[in-house]
């Protein structure tokens, strides 16, 4: 494997040690724990060295602004937390080039012609809370204030706990309309989650669409006792009708064209080995270009689960707790990247498709937004093993460096 | 549900309030935590009310001795630990018991013709290192003292770590042969783990046997990745690998006469929603009455875990982590103790075998042993569900009471 992003972009580098997860690989830097803490005064200063004018906004989203504030702002982007055991480029790529983009423009003299900030969204990935892109969620109004702050994490600390504990004022958390409106274009640069680029042979691409995509909890009640005391035919058993239903999902979803259903986080109550469970949940990922076919695929996996739970004599209930709508980035910002990048004399900039939702898919259906993806040679993501070669790594800054002196 | 046995032994009282399990519900007391070592406090305060002269030994087990240790000691007793969220009864019912009946013999003059004492045995579950009954292994040389010191808890603090915090000196952990072979009867009050009582309509009755017992750990290993962005086709998935071998434990185990097969614990790593896991481990509980049988049910589980690993991609290593052969208890003190309480005008008492290990087992091999089992009407155990009534508490003081009473 070649030289990682690192080796250019010494903002990786600098937090290359921060939230390192030694048990499960990777890193697990959550909202507000200590190493997103950490992350979040390393931005702060890393900003603050640029002389940007760094802001927290109600909902705990940080903002660096070159210049004053003001409307029709260029903001570019993305969030520094990670999923448990993540890799070290996705959020963190995009605000490290945004840095390094500003260091550039800066270098050269340019003064933005428009007011400009880097923004870095808070719980992109829903790893505490549970509700991906939280941070942007609630700057667009795509998620009631009253439900974010009840959210609890895996300890039963709510939101709204974790929010006054770290000074932001829950009583402001919500919609923030003039700040929304007051972008004019939007800009998040971030690893790709896939092989696109890879198939394709270029270093950078555009995205074209998000697929939509949701979460929802199955939570199975049955008896629990004893694993040795109870005979098998007495048993009312949640875990193993969990377990038939996870074990169906992937030929359920293969029926489903482009469709992706994952279990990858279950809990059993009270979790002994000499105990039959009395209660088993799993969370379901879902998604899929079509998102009828999304909905209609978590009706076929929670038609099963109501039947594993009937067969081994136990409830189920099944909850939503997200849901994001398909979004297709339009056109305008996209035609004005691939003329900024084309004209520089580039090949034309490839436009791949994701299935990884973003910050940018949510402030999408309100400001204009475009993504950046830089390739990733493993196409391996929310892994130890995401990776982003140097020299992509370089081209990724290019990039956004090019559209921010136009475009600003 | 009638009067719980809190209401005539005072000492479950006493202790009602200590490690109550808000989340899972029922009591969660792991070896040494803050739950457990108030249960020691209380213990060793209740046994000093009543004259008797407390040690712990080099394993971890307390002794609570009435008058001078020696040979061909009465011993009886049982654990204070328990399994997350487990019941009222399993463990503290035999050493509230124990010390009731020593305190009703005290008031009516008795005085011991030989050495008695009450033994509470450490992380007889398991719960929090994963090996049940192991002060009593420790104690009887079933487990290394090597292999003890390096097991580790869910936060990976290891047994050594964790002795040592509490005074407990991890170079002199291991076979105490002199201790061990001074007991000349051990006796195991317990609540029983099933219906069988109900069934037979009486409160109290003696072991005949254990079933063979042991735990194995699965350990499915992918390749950890985005949920969103990897297509069902591309995944090699732990979750659905380890899934897929659950929801047929059942049915193995069905084929399998008595025997009884329990998966409780899982694990996924790194645990997020939004990714497929990168490793997945369960813990499997298997147990019959003819060990052949056990390990022949868990090499056909091991066969499908290997089975299903190769169809999703993925590597599976499965790993004894305890065996307890079957247990037998010996005819000798069973028919001195039904002499006992038949000859106090009761009914013969009934024998059965039980699918629960206890460290009367672990003795039984070394020393004379034996139990007796308090009727349990909801047949539960292991979960907050555990029930003893009022009155068949009294029984089974009454029933210890006598033994004591005749045997020392």
């Amino acid at each position: 494997m070649r030289d990682s992003g690192a080796t250019v972009l010494p903002g990786l580098a600098e937090i290359a040690e921060v939230g390192r997860d030694h048990v499960r690989g990777g890193y697990t830097r959550h909202l507000l724990d200590e190493a997103e803490r950490t992350l979040r005064d390393w931005f702060v200063e890393r900003a603050t060295r640029l002389g940007l004018d760094v802001e927290v906004d109600r909902n705990g989203n940080t903002w660096a602004w070159w210049g004053a504030p003001g409307p029709d702002a260029f903001v570019t982007g993305s969030h520094l937390d990670s999923v448990p055991g993540g890799g070290a480029f996705d959020g963190p790529l995009g605000v490290v080039s945004a840095l390094d983009a500003v260091a550039r423009l800066q270098a050269e003299g340019h003064r933005p012609s428009r007011p400009t900030a880097i923004a870095v969204f808070a719980e992109e990935e829903g790893s505490r809370f549970g509700v991906a892109c939280l941070g942007s969620r609630l700057l667009s109004g795509a998620i009631s204030p009253e439900r974010a702050l009840a959210l609890t994490d895996a300890d039963g600390t709510s939101l709204e706990a974790v929010l006054a504990s770290a000074g932001i004022d829950p009583s402001g958390v919500g919609p923030d309309p003039d700040r929304l409106s007051g972008i004019g274009t939007f800009v998040e640069l971030h690893v790709e989650q896939g092989r696109g680029l890879v198939d394709l042979g270029a270093p950078v691409a555009m995205a074209s669409s998000i697929l939509g995509h949701g979460r929802w909890r199955f939570r199975f009640t049955g008896q629990g006792n004893h694993a040795g005391a109870t005979l098998m035919t007495d048993r009312r058993d949640p875990m193993v009708a969990a377990a038939a239903v996870i074990a169906g999902v992937p030929a359920l979803a293969r029926q489903r064209g482009d469709a992706r259903a994952t279990v990858g986080r279950l809990r059993s109550v009270p979790g002994g080995t000499n105990v039959v469970a009395s209660a088993v949940e799993f969370w379901l990922d879902a998604r899929a270009g079509d998102d009828t076919v999304t909905q209609t695929l978590v009706a076929e996996i929670a038609a099963a689960a109501r039947a594993a739970a009937t067969a081994n004599g136990c409830e189920v209930a099944v909850t939503e707790e997200s849901w994001s709508a398909r979004v297709d980035f339009p056109d305008g910002p996209r035609t004005a990247i691939d003329r900024v990048l084309v004209g520089a004399g580039g090949r034309p900039v490839p436009v791949l498709p994701t299935g990884a939702g973003h910050d940018a898919g949510v402030l999408s259906a309100h400001v204009p937004a475009a993504m950046l993806f830089v390739r990733n040679p493993t196409g391996v993501s929310h892994a130890p093993e995401e990776w982003s070669d140097a020299d992509d790594c370089a081209a990724g800054v290019d990039a956004l460096t090019r559209v921010m002196r136009e475009l600003t």
